[in-house]
């Protein structure tokens, strides 16, 4: 494998410069900038390592820029990536122009570098190093860039059901992101958790009123206030007839991986302030909460006066964010039919519940082949045994593109550190991460074609 | 009684130059605009009308204005007004400028008319015409006015305990305000409220966190929730321990009283927008429960995001502003205490209670010899029978200057109506209910004389 290592940095400027023009198109889907540019590019740039590649419509959405190159054998390895990003904002608190996509310090700094478009670019490289030094790739692999994921992939499950043939079969796929926990340690994950997004609401009067009038006049947020206790205690167990029916316990191996992962409880603790863990849990009775019990947190809560000093007022509208992040097996249109049907058997009726997104959890077998070729990429590539992770708490469409297709998902090398600053400003991945993600991809080719 | 109206007719324009005196200077207390020299207005005022009057400073708070006329018995009266304003923001609301007291459509527009300087000026304008039309008065009448009710009173009680001998014994004090209700009848109030405003505030972390982390990080939003719901359930009842010991059940006399009040259930219903009362309440026990029991109402919450769309944050802090209106015999402090006692023996030691304000409820006999003086005025001035309730569901400082000091107090005659716009934009007295308060006045020195 060293020809290819070598050549990847005798061409680490080349790409660098890939990373940096990638990054320097603004592509925010929230704001609707730079969508339309992006995808060209996406397309642009796919030719150039030598793919057949072409942009999807979407009706109603942003478009899917698909690529495919094949090759001799009939392994199919799909790459999932987005090429859309965050907001910049707040602007002022960059230290560098989120779209200049600067070098220093050895990372490159830019809006979306790492989440995910240096993830992204670095499995173009890998394809470029290869078909450079090797020529064919040994398998057959397409790449599937969405334009929507960070505004909850509305329209990927659509584009899976109308595209379907284009898609599968497929033996693997490379998850968007990846990268290094606190200890330098390259983590791999296997799954997502769902996620089904709530905004109750309550009306009283039709107006703010003098709080002397609430003998006579009922209270919105007392009404929330009610209702979401109804749905959750003390103890943090769900209250929802039917809420863990499908939750799958963790298997003996996954248990066992849990129970090695390496946790910095106390660190994690004094960095954020708190004194003990939810509930006072600890070791691997906090691991496995952690990774394999669904919840149900309260986002945001807004009613009435909330300035300075007192104001004595009835409110007349009161809204809570209620996320409810889920495990396999649940779903997330069942869970939000049986929260809507708790809030009626329970007499609260009268509050509104809307659906404001929905992703459905999605966790592969770690012991899928693609999950162990990846494994053997890191061990060679940097060392170290990769932790590897049933699921990660976060979310996104890994079950309509791959679970539900019956294809095996897992997150790839290199890339984001813990510091990246994903979301916020200053977001960055370091030069050195980027050129790892680039190598461990080339040598997964190889160690995927050969499993 | 013919010459005093006769007098007072005369001079009506006279006094309407006095009220708009009085309204053209700023007195804004939340501001600290205009206190002291509206206070220098108020002791000129006084000694216009042959009162004895000074200024008397209270440390760290703003001067009460003290006057005094002699009369020729034992009897004295004290009269209660604040000289101090609401601010008059929205300023671009306003039709007319709020501190030009712009005669109008029948109307006198300023801050502070309604509340409450056309009542204080229209009790000295009565003193005027008295002394001008029959010479001495024929009862002692002493002037209280504070510069700080519309910041909650917070040194009056103090005032009270240090100026003992100044205020007391006196025989029946009259209250700051008064007006017409929906149906143009005078209202009489015999009593108020008290308050016990809290702030509640809860911790998690020391930052808003992504969401996924509800597994293992306290959610200070649900901690309010919870610790909110042990404090009143749907049925209304509040479950702090001790709560109601001290409510006084309404007497027989204070319940026909109430059975006979007009009420305008619909229109009031209609107006907000409401389909029913607060538990389906309607007739006797409404009326009931509004002037007898006390509340506890969340005037405010607020949590994490509370925007747009979705965003899955775990918030990092909670705070509720929490409102729980007195009635006799309840404590504020001892509510105040009540309610920590609550937190902590139910497990929510972690929540920060802070008393925002405290005020006792206080309640005058119905048929003290001042209401029944106030009664007779109202039926010879207006020719109807006053609406006089035990209670009104508002909060002033009634109980430190009264209740606690043996003195019975009713609200005044005239000035208010249902449209005074108080604390709001376009604030305004009608010019007859304001001649009417200063004759209703003339009328009560001679009716509660005789008493």
């Amino acid at each position: 494998m060293q020809d290819l290592l070598d050549y990847i940095d005798a061409h680490r400027d080349d790409y660098i410069r890939q990373i940096q023009r990638a990054c320097q198109q603004p592509s925010i889907s929230t704001q609707d900038i730079g969508i339309a540019e992006m995808a060209e590019l996406c397309r642009t740039m796919l030719g150039e390592v030598g793919a057949e590649a072409r942009i999807i419509p979407l009706e109603g959405g942003n478009p899917v820029v698909f690529g495919q190159i094949d090759g001799p054998s009939k392994l199919i390895l799909n790459i999932y990536n987005h090429y859309d990003v965050q907001p910049a904002e707040p602007l002022d608190l960059w230290a560098s122009d989120p779209f200049a996509a600067e070098v220093r310090e050895g990372r490159i700094w830019a809006r979306g570098v790492a989440d995910n478009k240096g993830h992204l670019v670095a499995r173009l490289c890998a394809v470029d190093a290869w078909r450079k030094v090797r020529g064919d790739l040994p398998l057959t692999i397409r790449f599937i860039y969405e334009g929507e994921e960070e505004i909850g992939s509305p329209n990927l499950e659509r584009f899976v059901h109308d595209h379907h043939a284009l898609i599968t079969p497929a033996d693997g796929c490379v998850w968007e992101g990846g990268g290094r926990d606190f200890n330098g340690r390259i983590r791999l994950s296997c799954g997502l958790k769902g996620i089904c997004y709530v905004e109750l609401s309550a009306r009283g009067a039709n107006t703010d009123m003098h709080s002397s009038r609430a003998t006579i006049v009922p209270n919105p947020a007392w009404r929330l206030i009610w209702a979401l206790a109804s749905l959750k205690g003390p103890d943090e167990r769900v209250l929802i007839d039917g809420f863990y029916d499908r939750v799958l316990a963790p298997t003996a191996e996954e248990e066992e991986v849990l129970a090695a992962l390496p946790f910095e409880g106390e660190s994690f603790l004094q960095t954020f302030g708190l004194d003990q863990f939810l509930l006072n849990l600890d070791g691997l009775p906090l691991k496995l909460k952690d990774m394999f019990q669904p919840t149900c947190t309260v986002c945001g809560f807004e009613s009435g006066y909330t300035g300075p000093g007192l104001k004595t007022v009835l409110p007349g509208a009161a809204m809570v964010k209620l996320d409810m992040r889920l495990v396999p097996d649940q779903d997330p249109q069942e869970i939000f039919q049986l929260l809507r049907a708790h809030l009626d058997r329970h007499g609260f009726g009268d509050i509104e519940a809307r659906l404001l997104a929905a992703e459905h959890p999605a966790k592969t077998a770690l012991d899928a082949p693609l999950v162990r070729a990846m494994q053997t990429v890191v061990r060679e590539l940097y060392g170290h045994e990769p932790v590897t992770v049933p699921l990660t708490p976060g979310s996104g469409p890994m079950y309509p593109l791959c679970q539900a297709i019956g294809i095996p998902a897992v997150s790839g090398p290199g890339g984001g550190n813990p510091d990246s600053k994903i979301h916020a400003p200053n977001e960055n991945m370091f030069v050195e991460d980027y050129i790892n993600g680039i190598k461990g991809m080339a040598l997964l080719f190889d160690e995927f074609a050969r499993s």
